[in-house]
């Protein structure tokens, strides 16, 4: 999978629909949520007062399909798109160019993918990407600070690590603040209303294996079950899993 | 100075006016700047692109003078104030009372202050504290991204520091990244468009001295000087040096 995120993009482009974990190792891949400029306030704010959730990477202009840190078209790069109308997802596509609206801001957040490759190269085994699938995602009963429009579900997602390696996970990831840093949550699903770790509501359930201890991560899929739970009158975010594949370097959101 | 923040912004209330620089060791400083409610997506989207400058702490209601982190009146309780109308400073006031606006929306950026305490505990001189005086601050050649109606020049605070002590000066000020983190530039003022060191455009000169290298940071009087240069139709802010000093602890804001 070395190839680079242009080349990644023209495949999607071109409709290849798969969860992105484990492409273009070392480029910063994010998630994506475009509402319309009279919303992008309450985005923003929510982003700021929900930081480990929403990480804002990039901004782009009203209307602009590229951002500074983005040089494809984010209307149809992405392997797969959810559209948002009145709190409600209605459609599910692998192009929204026929969704698309002049007004639209899109925003980039932050993607824990970012850190698996250094969770790799730590000695801290990826199940999801072992199993070529996508990682397991789970509303949680932790709520988010609201902003203007914007309520709902901290979502995180989850990664089962060898009870040896729990401390190294937390530790490298903490340095990636920029991609959800530290675990919000380190064993005790239930204690974040997870009842059942086989039935993610997004992505594909893993095994944890004895002697594995479940890691949660806040997840970027949260402002879109914000825009959600809130009613936004219209959205449109990636399908979870299949992230925007960017032109940034992981490296630059590395905290020495 | 061991008062709390509630006791020193009594004070300030009651129309004492002066910098806050070694006020309230331990409690975080922070940078105001009050705008209307239309020109907040502005303030933030400018904090996003300029995060070394606009460290956003804190983010107000609309026509709210507290906010989470300041249990206190935002209009009556910082030394001082200055008003913008139009790109241009109007007033300075130690009560912006009868300025103040139902629809502004207030934002607390983080403050260097913050980071004093630590480096004065590792054995760093902070000369403008050992003086009595405020911060000497700069307005540099150094363009910020604009975003909106901001627009203008990075401002920086400076401080001298023996050359043996830099890299610690360096490394105790990156953990506190909220707080504009590690400096901008160090040495060579005239890269960033500084001539003079001893006239600085806010706040008072400090002494240079042989074998001291005049490290410069990032300063929350920059999204003040984007209002002022991109002619802001009305905004409040504090004057430079004399800070809200809010109820949060400076341990928040350290990177572990």
């Amino acid at each position: 999978m070395g190839m680079t995120p242009g080349e990644a993009r023209r495949r999607f482009r071109a409709g290849e629909r798969v969860p992105t974990a484990g492409w273009c190792p070392g480029w910063t891949q994010a998630n994506l949520l475009a509402v319309p400029r009279d919303r992008a306030y309450d985005v923003l704010l929510f982003a700021q007062r929900n930081p480990q959730a929403c990480p804002v990477l990039d901004v782009g202009e009203p209307g602009a399909v590229r951002t500074e840190i983005f040089d494809g078209d984010l209307r149809t790069d992405l392997p797969a798109y959810v559209v948002y109308e009145h709190g409600a997802a209605v459609a599910e596509v692998t192009d929204a160019t026929g969704f698309w609206r002049e007004d639209l801001v899109a925003f980039l957040f932050g993607c824990s993918f970012t850190f698996e490759d250094a969770l790799i190269r730590a000695g801290v085994p990826v199940r999801h990407i072992e199993a070529g699938t996508n990682v397991p995602m789970y509303r949680t009963s932790v709520p988010c600070v609201p902003a203007g429009a914007l309520s709902g579900p901290l979502v995180v997602s989850m990664r089962p690590v060898p009870a040896s390696l729990v401390a190294t996970a937390v530790r490298v990831t903490s340095r990636y603040p920029m991609v959800h840093g530290a675990p919000v949550h380190v064993g005790e699903p239930r204690e974040i209303g997870v009842s059942d770790l086989t039935m993610p509501d997004f992505g594909d359930p893993v095994e944890v294996r004895p002697g594995e201890i479940p890691l949660f991560w806040a997840c970027g899929v949260t402002p879109q079950a914000a825009v959600l739970a809130g009613g936004v009158e219209f959205a449109i975010g990636h399908a979870p899993g299949h992230m925007a594949i960017t032109d940034a370097r992981d490296s630059r959101f590395l905290v020495p």
